[in-house]
């Protein structure tokens, strides 16, 4: 028997995304953003969402850009901080020891610590109340070498954060392979 | 060293939303969206991307309302079925055995069998190509009982199914907590 919660911002699973940007002086930045998303295949786009109080907000709508890397799950101390703190009063990278890396095809940093990171231009707004969504055209994907298998991302090896509740998680064990597991159901159909 | 993957919808981790919404003619139906999330706090959005193409494009169209189930990881083949399958040329309900459930609320049908589920009203629309995203505005979570630690929805508990690279996956073991976990830095700032 399911009980109400109310109109709350539950979903399983967020993501903890370091959203990079430079300010308008041209300083490195990086926010935590748990709302947003791939939200298509073609063009690939990821949107983020950001307060319009937020520095980021600034920083991604004078560059027309900004970066989003994932974070591996040892750093959850890191990206918990830079949900926490301000760029306006702190350097995050200085303060958490992450080290910017310039972009080559767009005006953002990108956090070197970060297996996995997407390099985007900014394609479309969308104005919700609270937030702002950034939806980002994602131009490349830079991930570490080593971490694929059969030619994949392999999330084992890759090792992101999860956000989830109230914490942060590390990803679990394999359950079944994506565009093949529901083969059963279809082939059960079938008979 | 990083390379470069090119232009690919890349991003950890991913969701798998079963998205549920009536047809015109008042049949259930579910998809799986991957791509999507949550989108603002105020109003409380989530955000789930759909091809023209699908069934759920006219049935969200026409209802202005649908519900995001979020599945346990125990649910993953039927999951990947209902991202196979099209709910024109089947009952993805009755082939899965899932069971729909008239929300109360808004015109659409969630999954009894999922844990937690949001109900929403569509908000705002935004094409991107090859897909659109449909903004929901949260009306209500709902939430089986028994899920709870200290008064908030325990991820653990809740056993959510993770989509990342090319398979399913279960939510690993727990970091630290969120808004608490990066205070280790800002007081380390201020000695």
């Amino acid at each position: 028997m399911k009980k109400s919660l109310g109109p709350k911002t539950v979903a399983f699973p967020l993501p903890a995304y370091l959203v990079g940007a430079y300010d308008e002086k041209g300083h490195p930045n990086i926010m935590t953003a748990a709302w947003g998303g791939i939200l298509s295949s073609s063009p690939p786009t990821i949107g983020v969402s950001v307060r319009p109080t937020r520095l980021t907000f600034d920083c991604v709508t004078h560059h027309k850009a900004f970066t989003v890397s994932f974070p591996p799950a040892g750093l959850y101390v890191e990206t918990d901080f830079a949900g926490l703190a301000s760029g306006r009063q702190r350097d995050k990278f200085a303060a958490t020891g992450l080290t910017p890396v310039d972009s080559a095809l767009v005006s953002a940093p990108y956090v070197a610590e970060c297996p996995v990171v997407a390099e985007c231009e900014l394609y479309k707004t969308l104005e919700l109340g609270s937030h702002v969504l950034f939806v980002g055209k994602i131009l490349d994907i830079k991930a570490e070498e080593n971490l694929e298998t059969d030619g994949e991302l392999d999330p084992l090896k890759v090792n992101p954060l999860i956000f989830a509740g109230q914490g942060y998680y590390r990803l679990g064990g394999f359950l079944g392979k994506a565009f093949d597991s529901g083969h059963r159901i279809v082939n059960r159909e079938a008979e």
